[in-house]
This record gives C-alpha cells, structure tokens and sequence, in this order.
C-alpha cells in the first residue's frame, strides 16, 4: 500500500469504533471518489480545530463567543439545563420543548474513571447563578445512569444552599414503549415517579 | 450546532456505512480529542488527493509511477494476477503466495449497473501482455460473486486467443469451513472443483 494511503487509513482507524478493515475501506472510497469530497471533508476538519471553543458562559461549542443560544433574547435567561455534552444538548434542542438557556459540563461524574467535580465545568455554572437576572431554576437533564445520577445528586447539593429550585428530568416509560418489555429498574422509576391525575 | 461542525458532520455522513448518528459522535470525538490528530487527518486526506495516482502499468493506486511492485525485479513478470480493486490486491498479496505482478480492473462488469468492459481497464490489461518478457499466465482472481464470474469469462474470452494461459482462483469451502453449515453453491463448485489425490 503506498505511503499516504497507509497514513490516512492509520488517521481513520483512530476514530472510535473503526477498526482497520473499516478504515481501508473509507480510505479507497476516498481515494476512488470524487477530489473535491475529500478535500471539502479535510477542510471541514480544519475549520472545526481552527472556528470551535467553548463559549466562556454555557461552555458549549460555539463559532462565536458567547454563542447565538446565550444572546438569544427569546430564550428564557432564569432557567438553565444542565447536559453532559454538546450533543445531549442537540437531543434536548431538538424537540423544542426547552426555551430556557443551558449548560454543558462536558462529562459525568466518574470515580472509576477517576473524574471529579473539577474535571467538570460546574464551577462555570455556580459562577452564572448570581447573574442578573438572577437564575430560577436549574433542571439537570444528565442521562439516568449511575454517573448521571451520581453527577444530578451531586450538583443538586451544591445548588440547593443557594436558594433556588433544582429539578432533575423524570425517569419511566419512554412514549411507545411496552410495558412487557421494560426493564425492572425502569419499572420501578416510573412507579416511584407516578402522577397524580 | 455551529457552522463548521454541522459542515463537518454533513461531510461525515457522506461515507458510506456512516449515517448521521454516527457521523455527529465522530464529529464531536473529534473536536473533544487533541488538536493534533485532527490536522494529522486532514493532511492525511489532502495527501492522497495530492499524492496518489494510478500506476499506468498495473493501475493500482501509487505514489510513485511506475509502482514499487511494477519495478521490483523479485517478482516474476510473467505471471499476472488480475483483481477487481486495490483492497483485493492487498487482501491477495498479504498471504505471501504470490509473488507475480497485479493488473487492477477497478470495478467488475456489471449490466444492471452499465458497468461493461470500457469502464473496466481491461484494454490496459491486454496491451501488457505482449511486453518483454512475454506474459506467460493471467489469473483472474475476481470474486466467485455473479459479475466476479462475468468478468473473468469475459477476460478469458479476450485473451485465450493471445495463447497464454488464462487460470481461475479456486471455489470451494473455505479452509475452517464446516461442510454442515456451507451454502449449496458453494458445495456444487467445490465438488465440480475436486481434485484426485
């Protein structure tokens, strides 16, 4: 195999979950299609290391600091929801039911991993609390697993002193999903969980 | 999601096997990672774009015309083995078992897909041949799929009238194979394949 071929198949194999045989198949399409699809993608990678930091008051990624969500002016400074990541915030986004502003701590609590609440950017969110307007309420939309739930009871704790409500997302069935086939632990959230009609 | 990276994830997701999702969680492994393998990817693509051509003797892909394999003399130049692609060729030369030169077809003819001997570099094949030394054998080592089969038949029909020997790589239960859980078409070929011990 030449030379560039071999780097480029080795630079592909890095990205979380291909392997080698993936890699060289991406690399000959690649090589097989078009110049300009290949050159735009090596582009786009570059305008992403050189365009995207975090913006200094949500700390998501943004083009500009702060970013177009923290100077909107139709969304609701007084509530924040706190994600672990860029694209748990796009998930939230997505279904525009969330008008407020968020969060984003870049990671979950994780003593086996040996990530701490330094390793966070809660700090960056105590610091946004005492802003004016002032913030009402904070709903931790962390995923309901045990570092999300670790990283919700955790960030609860330091917030609630403050004075303000703190809210975590509701645990259950997801919309459409069968009973029958529900897991136990889930089962018994959505029991726990249960609304008064 | 900011310009460059919604640019970034549309360039992903135009590879094939990599859907939107997954080109989203690349993206994003990405811009999280270290600067450094990001511009190692991109000059990676930029480099094959720039680098690599096809060796106008065997039509694999090279950096340097002719190729490392075309001119290099412990390989017997008599003996060529034809292959579909440039990951079949390495799938081939990787065993060690072969130690003559390639010809790259690059692509199989297919009717349904319009694909016939034109597009195929079958002419470059032919006008090999009767270089110095002579060839001696072609083996045609397209897969035993339907257009695989197509495309040696017709290979076959081209060069039997030079008068060199043109061979077929063998069909038949892979090695490890379990007669019990082997597919009828491959069975039939690999008894109408026997050879007498």
């Amino acid at each position: 195999m030449a030379d560039p071929i071999r780097r480029l198949v080795a630079e592909l194999a890095r990205l979380p979950g291909i392997g080698e045989k993936t890699a060289t198949r991406l690399a000959f399409h690649l090589i097989r299609g078009n110049r300009q699809q290949v050159t735009d993608l090596a582009q786009a990678l570059l305008d992403v290391t050189d365009k995207i930091r975090l913006c200094s008051i949500c700390m998501n990624m943004t083009e500009a600091d702060p970013c177009p969500m923290c100077t909107d002016g139709r969304r609701d400074p007084e509530t924040i929801c706190v994600v672990a990541s860029p694209s748990d915030l796009i998930a939230i986004d997505r279904g525009g039911h969330f008008r407020g502003r968020y969060h984003v701590l870049h990671g979950l609590l994780s003593p086996l991993e040996g990530i701490g609440p330094d390793d966070l950017r809660i700090a960056e969110l105590v610091r946004r609390l005492g802003g004016d307007p002032p913030v009402r309420e904070v709903i931790i939309a962390t995923s309901p697993s045990v570092d999300g739930e670790a990283t919700a009871m955790y960030i609860a704790r330091t917030l609630k002193p403050l004075g303000l409500t703190v809210s975590r997302i509701a645990t259950g069935l997801p919309v459409g999903g069968e009973l029958e086939y529900s897991d136990q632990a889930t089962i018994a959230r959505a029991l726990a969980g249960r609304a008064t009609l």
